[in-house]
């Protein structure tokens, strides 16, 4: 029996560490992980599929400051837009041959998605998310007067701005999501963690400067779907505990009780497995079947359990 | 009783002639065409709403060029796509801010949509499609020699990029727009006519530099959708014979075979009014109720024939 599934892999997965990230460079990175995206279609099983969008975002963001004299600058929730067109577009067109090539008529169609965010998140008071290129010290300061950006000096790299990474409140085009998904589309959805936005007092939305993260959105996209399993892909084969220690050991499955003692002793970092980890909770807390964070190379079999770790609740 | 329209307007009329294209200018105009679309949803019309893309694309090829030397540049294809991420996102946030204000619950749905074209169309051996910056007859003939590109004389403008403007085979995503619109939302697709793409001998789809008239590619999408009705939007209050003289006279009315006649007589300039003459016979000839051509303020008008030039099998 088939499952729905939303799929989360991050923007790292498209623009590896050590590339440019042109545009062959990044098509070959999704042809790739569109071969493993094919093994669990063939499995029966219906996707959504929501991505990460840094290093792309970050190009955009390098773009605008160098060309600022000459072309208008996109403020930030347009250029998470900008990029959930051009990765919805290089996923589904891949995707969608790789299906072909299966012998698998199914559409594959991209969704531009926004996130509704609450203006009075704790997060606005305390930006943590870098995003876009490095500049000096006096370039920072001078956006920090010019445009009111908050800045921070970035692992010793030079200074960066960084921006709040609020709470997802409501992903706005989930009817939508939901339509395609019932007709028997592939839903590409949410990119980036979706575009910002709050919804004032008369109810209008508008685009923030701020970045979700990807995981915590598609698990709010994974309950918002009916979901029965949310993935989260990772770089590393699972969740670990005592990671990086003579004492790591991998989890196969835990309940949401297990991994929220583990997270207040601390065994997951903030910036990595943390998100990941509270993201499964809420999902399986919130009535879905299971969450599993798994390797992309593993994802079939994440779902039966040989591989990865899979939290209940 | 509500007809399903396939609108179409252009990219000139969210980034106007005099305007940089700052994002606020742009949002802008987009809600001064948001409030005329809600009168036809309160009319009970269903829309699937397609625009153009110019002025959008060739800011980011112009960024392209001025950075190439830091970020890579992306081909034309992934730039359509990235401008059917943010106009998709502008428009269907200011629609549905619009929608709400107006006590409307709908959902807006923007779709990033691919577009086949045909390898074997006589346009790939004649590119007449201008885009992106002007060059010095230098540089161009430098990017001639090393990027292959056609390049022409502009209007004594200076010297750009020209790409050929195919013929729209198939909108890939026709079934997920179906079924948006069948749940009943207000679908934006096909936006800058597409992302241009070819189709090998193995099915798998490509992109490929070119650009698709959006109002072709609006017929071949009000088609594939089954609208009753194909509205294209001018800056014009309808069709005119002898336009521009002092015998013009506009067409409040009348036949695809007259309408061809005109189109044989030289009646309808190839640059501007002869693209969508041609694309509102061939909606009409597939079996369209009618083709509109009228001027955004006028759309509702344009439904009954009070307004606008109508278009009849």
């Amino acid at each position: 029996m088939g499952k729905t599934i939303v799929l989360a892999f991050g923007g790292n997965a498209i623009i590896k560490p050590k590339e440019r990230g042109t545009f062959p460079e990044q098509m070959a990175n999704i042809q790739a992980a569109s071969g493993y995206l094919v093994g669990l279609i063939k499995a029966g099983h219906r996707l959504v599929i929501t991505h990460g969008n840094g290093p792309q975002v970050g190009n955009l963001l390098l773009k605008n400051d160098l060309t600022k004299d000459v072309v208008p600058p996109m403020p930030l929730d347009v250029c998470v837009s900008n990029t959930q067109g051009s990765l919805g577009y290089g996923i589904q067109q891949s995707l969608g041959n790789a299906l072909r090539q299966s012998g698998i008529d199914l559409p594959v169609v991209s969704v531009v998605t926004q996130v509704v965010v609450d203006p009075a998140d704790p997060a606005f008071q305390h930006p943590t998310k870098p995003i876009g290129p490095f500049y000096t010290r006096e370039e920072a300061e001078r956006l920090q007067r010019e445009k009111g950006y908050s800045v921070r000096e970035d692992s010793g790299r030079g200074w960066r701005r960084v921006v709040p990474s609020p709470t997802p409140v409501e992903i706005v085009e989930r009817v939508g999501i939901r339509a395609l998904l019932a007709a028997g589309c592939i839903v590409i959805a949410s990119g980036g963690g979706g575009v910002p936005v709050v919804r004032g007092r008369d109810g209008n939305l508008e685009g923030i400067a701020a970045v979700i993260d990807k995981d915590v959105a598609g698990r709010r996209l994974a309950s918002d779907v009916g979901a029965d399993v949310f993935m989260m892909l990772t770089e590393v084969p699972g969740v670990a505990l005592d990671f990086g220690k003579p004492t790591q050991r991998y989890l196969p499955t835990l309940t949401a009780a297990d991994a929220r003692r583990y997270l207040a002793e601390g065994q997951f970092p903030p910036g990595s497995m943390g998100p990941k980890m509270e993201a499964a909770c809420q999902f399986v807390e919130g009535g879905g079947e299971r969450a599993v964070i798994v390797s992309l190379e593993s994802a079939l079999g994440g779902l039966d359990g040989t591989a990865g770790t899979t939290i209940v609740a």
